[in-house]
């Protein structure tokens, strides 16, 4: 359990109290911190996935995917044929594994990706990949461009790199505004990097067209600007045609994509990858080295065993399947117990729908009532880059019980109707 | 296999190539790199690790354990057992694995370190360890002071903070220079950050004498400098007494200690630790979430399973029985064929030999020569800060077959003798 308040407190800059552990020296010198530490903002997120172990909570806050359905025998079996197959090959030290490499690169082709394996580089997850490319592409103060609406990894990434940010506004329908991107691009000085989530946006929920995906290929060429593609959740789409990734357009090298099998096979594997130029490789590399050497040869391993050996579509399916029956339940119970009070995103997959509520809702303010009454999401202000949106919230429905998906909206809707009633 | 030129070209700046994958665009603009991508250096080690796979060579130059001696076995059934018992919750998102914590806390004091459980973080090896706190604590620019010789790593990270470094120089048997450590922490404006490798110094096989230990514990508290103990060998002892950490001696918090997995168990864990005031975790836990969230729960709980049967004991016993052997046969013939032409250290533990040779030979020069000769070695000038050394070089003991130890030194004096008579 967690106390409502503390998921209230941790937005600011953190307290900054005595370090010592025992307690024993509260008045003693500490060492000084660095100046991105004590602005570094902690991610709401994180404090509320506490409350997805919460038994008596329902919990519509977290980022996760459907535990029940995560490959946990199939996975095993790979693991024990990799250390039987590989030995001690398979615990040591070791460069990229190469037929995850190629697997990765026939992945991106099938998606109309001109890549080869060279161009492929392992990371643990795309949030090593967005650290990688930061790191590769700003230096401190530098200009970044960003959805004003983003996952707080991104921010926690171009703040960490000292960036000022531009911001960009997201169309709930169609993915991010491209003639603002093409006037944040535009503007001097020249932007050093843009991150830009092309499908089942987190927090949104939306996917960009394809015309807007060959756009932004183009303005990245046009005015010379790197653009970051993070795409963790494109294979998980229940509804309509796959697009191609921006990158499928890219001629000109200056788009970057990002991918990871954290949501499509499992968290705990920490693998991803960037696709990039195999000039770029070597920098890559030694960017890589000096933040934690390499991923774990065993984990590589294993994931390219399951992918060999086709798992991979039948997991797919379930999950979609499953996610599918979940976003449908939580549109249903949103029209039924929130048509017209409140509007909303129809996601094609990912984990996430976003709510607008009427403007005198907080829902930053609404949540310990929320939690209260035993629901949880989280805020939509908590991803908002420069503040504001204070009227909406994310859902998750991946991973909840689809029995409790209705239950978990009632109870937010009664929450919300009791507000508007004040 | 790999060319000897290829060896020697990676220490100056990478060229900055066309950076298009496919080369149709080579004359194209290319995305704008931050200078600390076109500053910082590739770690000759790592291509050196290349050599370590070529049959005909005999290399000293890796930084591996004994391959053979990993607990494939052990390890494996690890991974099943947590599989079967945790079932999803070891491939999910997960808060840091609590036994494990709990394990390295329990280790910590068995060597004198006050130390609970929530003062241990959980990081992908020692090297995100060093990441983790220059962020903590290093601005751009700020001071910081190492070694004068030291691990390649920790110049990497350094560097990659834009850190302006002063380095100290080690005594080949003793450790440190603690005079000249607490003259460079005693220069305004005062360093941020100082790191030092305790036991089994890599590149140079010393350890640190108690005194010392007590004496670097006291300078950081005085002068308020963060000193961290960068320790991922202490565990590979097999001759002398084992000696607490500086952080044993740490009664103000200014010491952190760093430990690591890889060469204790295996470095496809990726698994090692901070210890570090249990008031700073909120700061490192934002620090680590901004890099790459979180490390595998399912090698946490694989590993925490591997030390809660007790296997470690007997899996350090064989490593260090066999590094010792390896050692012995090292210095024996170092004794045999380059006694009184050149002199090294008496590593007790760890994986390094440190060679000095006659002033007139150049062992960076000479690496071709050697590898002409079927033998490989990292030359010492590669873990020199500020260059020189250059008549020094590394020996690995640890991942070479016992019986090729007295021919690979047999034909690395061939190598000197023949450039001494020149």
């Amino acid at each position: 359990m967690i106390a409502a308040n503390e998921l209230l407190a941790p937005v600011a800059p953190l307290d900054r109290g005595p370090v010592n552990g025992n307690g024993r020296h509260r008045h003693a010198p500490e060492p000084a911190l660095s100046a991105e530490t004590t602005t570094l903002k902690r991610s709401v997120m994180r404090d509320l996935l506490k409350l997805t172990v919460a038994p008596d909570i329902i919990s519509l806050a977290g980022g996760l995917p459907a535990g029940e359905l995560l490959p946990v025998e199939a996975f095993r079996e790979c693991l024990d044929a990799v250390l039987r197959r590989d030995g001690m090959r398979a615990l040591q030290y070791s460069p990229m594994h190469e037929p995850l490499r190629h697997w990765i690169a026939a992945a991106m082709r099938a998606r109309g990706v001109d890549c080869l394996p060279e161009q492929v580089f392992i990371t643990n997850g795309a949030q090593q990949g967005l650290t990688i490319l930061s790191r590769l592409f700003l230096d401190p103060g530098a200009p970044a461009v960003i959805e004003a609406v983003t996952f707080t990894g991104i921010q926690q990434v171009t703040a960490g790199r000292g960036a000022v940010v531009r911001t960009v506004p997201t169309d709930l329908s169609s993915g991010v505004d491209v003639d603002a991107l093409e006037s944040a691009f535009r503007r001097e000085p020249k932007p050093r990097l843009a991150v830009i989530i092309p499908d089942f946006h987190n927090p949104l929920g939306v996917s960009l067209t394809i015309e807007k995906r060959i756009r932004i290929a183009e303005l990245a060429a046009r005015y010379g600007v790197p653009v970051i593609e993070d795409d963790p959740y494109s294979s998980l789409r229940f509804e309509g045609r796959q697009l191609p990734p921006i990158k499928a357009f890219d001629e000109a090298g200056f788009v970057f994509y990002l991918g990871s099998f954290s949501k499509m096979l499992a968290p705990s594997t920490r693998l991803g990858w960037i696709v990039a130029p195999a000039a770029l490789m070597p920098r890559i590399t030694v960017l890589r080295e000096s933040i934690d050497l390499e991923s774990s040869t065993l984990i590589q391993r294993a994931v390219s065993l399951f992918l060999e050996r086709g798992l991979l579509d039948a997991h797919l399916q379930a999950m979609t399947a499953a996610n599918r029956q979940r976003c449908d339940l939580l549109l249903q119970a949103l029209s039924r117990h929130l048509g017209g009070q409140a509007t909303w995103t129809q996601p094609e997959g990912g984990l996430f729908v976003w709510v607008t509520l009427p403007e005198a809702i907080d829902a930053w303010d609404m949540l310990p009532e929320a939690i209260e009454r035993q629901v949880a999401y989280v805020p939509g202000t908590a991803f908002a880059v420069e503040g504001g949106f204070r009227n909406t919230l994310r859902l998750n429905f991946s991973n909840v019980q689809p029995e409790l998906i209705p239950v978990a909206v009632e109870r937010l809707a009664a929450v919300i109707q009791a507000r508007l009633r004040r």
